[in-house]
């Protein structure tokens, strides 16, 4: 059993303060339940109707009662009583009536905190004591079914934080405020990046011009390095036969997620939900020799998922993901280097976008307690773990062996990253995979003149667009380094008289195909400027009377502010370094 | 009434001559149908056993008797005889009876023509006398159900072709001949561009490394031209709900042919049957101002048509086709000048692709006979018609006025071009729409103030990617311009020992980003060459000892063969500036 920390405990107890200074202050409530959840507290209840509703209950005036009843200093005692005493103790509670019915055991466990009572199994502090007085805070309410179900009745859930002191809530705060302002949500609504409409339908984000542009260039990006390494693009189609998903084994997999399509005509397709299977149908288009190989596909096209209405949101949970995907086909003497290929392009790729830095790589290996969730020869798994050590040795990557991480169908490097917030995330993977090709009966002419099957390596670098933009966006808070920027440049003239000067420096930039825009609005020079930092645009140039005089444009640098006067061509021969440097 | 050509009835007669002559072949025969149809005429026969099956008939053999039976010189005559009478001529012939049972009227018409008698309305030649001798031929059988009734029996059908004279029926051979040869699913299978999958399902392309290239280039192509006019790509998703189209009128327009997506989740989305929908959300998804118009968006997304399983096939009948689509949405005043623009593209698009040259622009107006089939008003269209021919006038496009051809919403200018087999294109569109904007309440603030619609232009350029490769390839027969070819160069290493030399001129072509290919297979020079010339590679470059002490390559152009030995750097020179001029 997972050891309960203290704080869990200090949580769990101020669930019961919270209900308890809920039920002086309203003694009509009825009481729901609870628990102890991440950074925090709730609890569920079902307010009197003079409490309910918009401005009915006051959450500092809670707060304040829950401080008084703490400093009466009172014990969390546990007992056990029969379930006919507690049905008459928590007459009138009819939720807790309700779960005293559905209890199996025949005792039932009640905690006791000054003159409140709980249907409570604990643990719980001992004393009110140990609750930090300073650091905790009531939060906000919202709806929840009773039960979680939405038959159910809809009670008010109060949330509370609460932290073992006033340093570690202040530095959560801080660090929500900051997730908050650097939610993907709101930067991508602030920039012009993506958009939702009703008619369209929530969970199927429209790309706008200016997000169009940064999912171009790191779609232009990744082909580039990956194209270095052997990789081909391929286009396959956005629907199938459920019997190549049945094949590969997905559609059991996925099948509550699938998207079945349906007409007039026909209603064998679906949606697909991977990629994979499709490449192996190119792979299949015609005999390879050992000579072909490695064989290496790489696309970028949609997949689907058909996610609960409810749980569909900004750019994190669509049902439509592109997805940057590739596989390599190769005979098993290849895969080493193939998968050294993928960790240098896993490298160079977020060297780019400057998240190389803060990594560690899990070897992710099978839970040799459960041999049974894996599918394939167990030489080849230890052959494979092998190959995947020494790769880690050979290229210092320094893996953690993790087990009961691997894949279906064997054993996989996956990298791990911190964002801005110190979040982990886990996208880049190299896969080895002996399964799938024997699924689709691939096969090529070995040097012997006998039929085998190739290995598969899968690898993903950025996951979908979709995510990865909103993972940037909150990463950089915005502010997109000059490469990924949809506007590098505003050119702002201080007057009207310096608008044809402006003009003159845009249609340069323009002409170099650095992304320009030329802010010449009826609006003050602060204006402009402040609008410019808004947008997180990385470099405004200011242009008025000295600097036409000197052909030269001021430079504002994003952060950093006014960095000085310079010659039209001397600023864009900086800027053209920073894009092709990826600064 | 369309004036019935002498050829047709020739093919007409043709048709009863065949079934007379099978009929005498073969007593036990029963006799279907048999019409002219475009190029010649078919009959349809249930067969006798012994006549059925492979190998079971004879054309040659048909044919002969079918000669045999013309110099007899009968006429063709035409006689109106009672039901009862008709049903007494045609006992056993249960396909004709059941004919003359769903006969409306009174009397029957029947042909005879010597000692065949058919029931047939004419018209027909006079006497067999007129039949021209050597042009016909029979072509092919093939089955088909009685009345196009799948629940029917399966008859044979023999297929002739005839024209008025020998010449006409050589030409028509060759041009068939020719079009086999460049029939783009043979090209496409050759040279390796894309393929199908049963486990994916027929009219679902997935394009492979070579294909992709292609689809590619175009891509850039297109996008670097109307970026040059100030569109914008976005991206919008592939399914919506069904409201959006409801809203646009396609789910009404295209309702047969929608795919509807469904889950265990929802069910309210279809897969989108056309762009222009989806662009007018992101127009909507902010304020627009006059100073922001006009608005340019394009994109290059799937499409997509449930059609009939036994219609799709190769690239032309697909269930996802890839859209290039663009829309302009603008003031009145803005038309003249965006359609100008999108003519300039539509021209510059064509130019490159070598198709110009051959065409002739149709200023598509409503039929004047049915305004009730229009929607919008009457000075709208005016206006609209004005501008257009304006367009025409200014830029020479000498556009015909044809009545009927207008779209919905608007009047239009069609493009028409003709393949290298003559046949009529018609792909690039302009078009105005003024009801679009207004059923989604589209609007921008104008400088007086007021919210008003703006309008939208369509364009279509290339239409969509996999019907305009299928197009290039026919018309190239697979020899692609090199700025399209998915290799454009082979070095052919003559001996072992020149594989070296050729590997660094590989590596400096590669270094270029020219498509090149290493050929140092273990094979004769002519076979290297000849699988060169088989995959309409632009470029072959041999290099021997010669070319290795002289550092050049002997440089094999496609169709033209040896054209010299040259330099390496004038080489890649010469080749850079064909792409770059799209020569």
């Amino acid at each position: 059993m997972k050891k309960i920390e203290k704080i869990e405990n200090i949580r769990h107890s101020l669930a019961h303060v919270l209900a308890s200074a809920v039920k002086e202050l309203y003694p009509k409530v009825e009481l729901g339940m609870g628990p102890a959840i991440e950074n925090g507290f709730y609890y569920d209840f079902a307010l009197p109707i003079e409490a309910s509703g918009e401005g009915g209950i006051n959450l500092k005036e809670i707060e304040k009662k829950m401080k008084e009843l703490i400093k009466k200093d009172f014990k969390f005692e546990r007992e056990s009583i029969t379930k006919e005493a507690a049905k008459k103790l928590f007459k009138g509670e009819k939720y807790k009536l309700e779960l005293i019915k559905d209890l199996k055991e025949k005792k039932v466990i009640v905690y006791k905190s000054g003159d409140f009572v709980d249907l409570c199994k604990g643990p719980h502090i001992k004393s009110s004591k140990e609750i930090p007085f300073d650091s905790f805070e009531l939060e906000r309410i919202a709806g929840a079914y009773w039960k979680g179900n939405e038959k159910n009745k809809m009670l008010t859930r109060i949330y509370g934080i609460a932290f073992e002191n006033k340093k570690e809530l202040s530095s959560f705060i801080e660090i929500r405020k900051e997730a908050e302002k650097r939610d993907h949500r709101k930067l991508g609504k602030l920039l012009d990046l993506f958009t939702f409409s009703e008619l369209v339908g929530s969970g199927l984000p429209l790309f706008t011009p200016k997000g169009t542009i940064i999912i171009e260039e790191l779609k232009k990006e990744i082909e580039k390095i990956c194209r270095g390494y052997g990789f081909e693009k391929v286009i396959t189609p956005h629907l199938a036969k459920i019997a190549l998903y049945e094949a590969s084994g997905h559609a059991k997999k996925f099948s509550e997620e699938l998207f079945h399509v349906t007409s007039e005509q026909t209603n064998e397709f679906v949606l697909k939900p991977v990629q994979c299977p499709h490449q192996t149908q190119i792979y299949a288009s015609r005999p390879r020799s050992y000579k072909d190989l490695p064989i290496r596909y790489m696309e970028s096209e949609k997949q689907f998922r058909a996610e609960k209405a409810g749980e569909v949101g900004g750019l994190n949970r669509v049902y439509a993901m592109t997805i940057e995907d590739g596989h390599t086909f190769c005979t098993i003497d290849q895969v080493k280097q193939e998968i050294k290929n993928m960790v240098e392009i896993i490298e160079k790729f977020y060297k780019s976008i400057g998240l190389w830095d803060n990594h560690w790589v899990s070897l992710s290996v099978r839970d040799p307690k459960t041999p049974e969730k894996y599918i394939g020869d167990i030489k080849d798994w230890n052959l494979c773990e092998k190959i995947l050590k020494e790769v880690s040795d050979e290229m210092k990557l320094g893996a953690k062996k993790i087990e009961g991480e691997a894949a279906l169908y064997g054993p996989k490097l996956d990298f791990m990253f911190k964002d801005a917030l110190g979040k982990e995330i886990q996208i880049p993977t190299v896969q080895i995979d002996f399964a799938t090709p024997k699924r689709f009966d691939l096969a090529y002419t070995d040097k012997d003149g006998k039929e085998k099957p190739p290995v598969m390596v899968h690898r993903a670098i950025l996951g979908t667009y979709e995510r990865f933009l909103a993972l940037i966006l909150e990463h950089f808070a915005g502010a997109l380094p000059v490469w990924l920027s949809p506007v590098q440049i505003y050119v702002i003239p201080i007057g009207e008289k310096h608008i044809k000067y402006a003009q003159d420096i845009f249609n340069k930039l323009n002409l170099l195909n650095l992304r320009v825009e030329l802010r010449d609005e009826n609006e003050t020079l602060s204006k402009k400027i402040r609008h410019g930092e808004t947008q997180k645009i990385p470099y405004l140039l200011i242009a008025g009377d000295n600097e036409k005089k000197n052909k030269t444009v001021s430079v504002r640098k994003r952060s950093k502010g006014n960095v000085g006067e310079l010659a039209v061509d001397k600023f864009s021969k900086m800027v053209q370094n920073e894009i092709s440097k990826k600064i």
